[in-house]
């Protein structure tokens, strides 16, 4: 078994409304930040798993965005997967 | 003016406990996803900037973070900025 280190972002489909990246970019214009066009919100997991394979590995963090870590009907999922020690 | 597009990744210092993290992946291993070592909650920002040159929308992006979008007593983040159209 392979140890395997995976970074998951999650993010709202583009055409979901996003209050909070709307709060947040508000609040960057009341900081100066006047230039900031926009700003979405999402989630970022960082998960370390055991696997047989890099293939084994990426498809359990497959199922893991499509189960639990993303809602399919608003949210879109990409991750990135490196082997380690 | 050049737009960018920054992907900003905040996650908990390494020192920190993350009690959403280990409820994830207890619910993971639930769903039989028994392989999982562990599991780190962290928030994920799409950022679109309007700056003058790469440099600068660094620099803006570097403060965003360390005024907004990150607590720096438990929080680390990372970003990545590309140009756009």
């Amino acid at each position: 078994m392979q140890k395997y280190f995976a970074k998951v972002y999650v993010s709202l489909k583009p055409t979901v409304n996003d209050p909070q990246g709307l709060t947040i970019r508000g609040a960057l214009d009341n900081l100066g930040y006047d230039t900031v066009e926009s700003v979405r919100a999402g989630k970022y997991f960082q998960i370390e798993i055991e696997s047989a394979s890099e293939r084994d590995a990426a498809e359990s963090v497959e199922g893991m965005c499509k189960q639990l870590l993303a809602n399919p009907v608003i949210e879109q999922y990409d991750f990135e997967l490196t082997a380690t020690g």
